[in-house]
């Protein structure tokens, strides 16, 4: 199948919606907690979350401002802090839940049945189901105008791992700790490794 | 384990970059294709291609300029044009070879053994082996001060993928294509499915 801009024009917005979320790849599952001034709390999925840089350790994560991520943003935006925790195979099926369209007043941690963990001195609640928790805080956001979503950018103030997924150099086995992949719009994977490849250099041969 | 600012300062460096890398949860595996103005090809692995909106289909890469990468860097801003290859488990070793420090004049492509494919009104190679194949125009780089890398923002302008994987609602089987998921700087998955899970509606309930 070869597609160019013109027939991809054509396709109708659902089609299209499944058929270009899937082409980036394999992407994270994570879910982000927040909560407004009076503690009211958010949580939803996001398929977004990506590396930026170890140092400082920063995670970005594309929200289009009018969707049904828009709590989550105006969260963000007011308290400067949020959690992501990341989506594992047990709890799937909630995260994925709370991609739908609650009003603001329902939080979704009540709503899909997932458990809302406080640390002292950080304000924002993370997933207690969650094996891998990161406290976040804003440090950036920019518009992008080339089709109005916005960047944020965060700092990763607060991590909070099971000590039995760190390995010696510092490798997280994220494998060991059920997080999941997400293609496209909705569809879930668990992994199986292939395996750890060493540190590539020019000189050396490799084993294909 | 829980660790805050100070702690994660005080990591070294090797340590961090495993460890940090590893937080954001499962990565897209693509190698970026591109040539400079004399058709020198260059082929460069990436774990940080990411969806930014469907309508136009956009991507964004984060890309540190004086990395390993910085060649693919030249290339793109120079031509405008690149491609983005899926890695698939019969590739991933000779793509993550691609992150050896190569000289400019060598082409990764014949340096770890995967083979050029050229379309007509193109201006960028893609990958033979690799079953789903975009090409991309770049519409915006950004610079992010708070780290000096770089964002990449292209349209996919064309998209090359085996009729086999693609669904009757537009959802891509990258299950199917054998595409593979990356954790942390060097470890590789292949997947299997979980489910796929109908659209979230807030007034219908769910199963765990």
């Amino acid at each position: 199948m070869l597609l160019k801009t013109d027939e991809i024009e054509t396709l109708n917005d659902r089609y299209r919606a499944h058929f270009i979320n899937a082409l980036s790849g394999f992407k994270s599952a994570n879910l982000i907690g927040t909560c407004d001034d009076n503690k009211n709390t958010n949580l939803a999925i996001f398929t977004s979350v990506f590396h930026i840089g170890s140092h400082p350790p920063l995670l970005g994560t594309i929200i289009r401002p009018h969707s049904v991520a828009r709590h989550t943003l105006e969260n963000i935006l007011q308290t400067k802090y949020y959690t992501i925790n990341h989506v594992n195979e047990s709890i799937y099926k909630q995260a994925h839940q709370t991609s739908a369209r609650y009003d603001k007043e329902i939080s979704e941690f009540q709503a899909v049945g997932l458990t809302e963990q406080w640390q002292q001195h950080f304000a924002a609640p993370f997933v207690k189901e969650s094996r891998i928790q990161l406290g976040m805080e804003l440090r950036e956001h920019q518009h992008l105008d080339i089709n109005n979503t916005l960047l944020i950018i965060g700092e990763i103030i607060v991590i909070n791992i099971k000590d039995d997924v760190v390995q010696e150099d510092g490798h997280i086995n994220i494998e060991r700790a059920k997080s999941v992949a997400v293609s496209g719009l909705d569809t879930y994977h668990g992994t199986g490794l292939l395996s750890r490849l060493s540190y590539a250099k020019a000189e050396q041969s490799f084993k294909k």
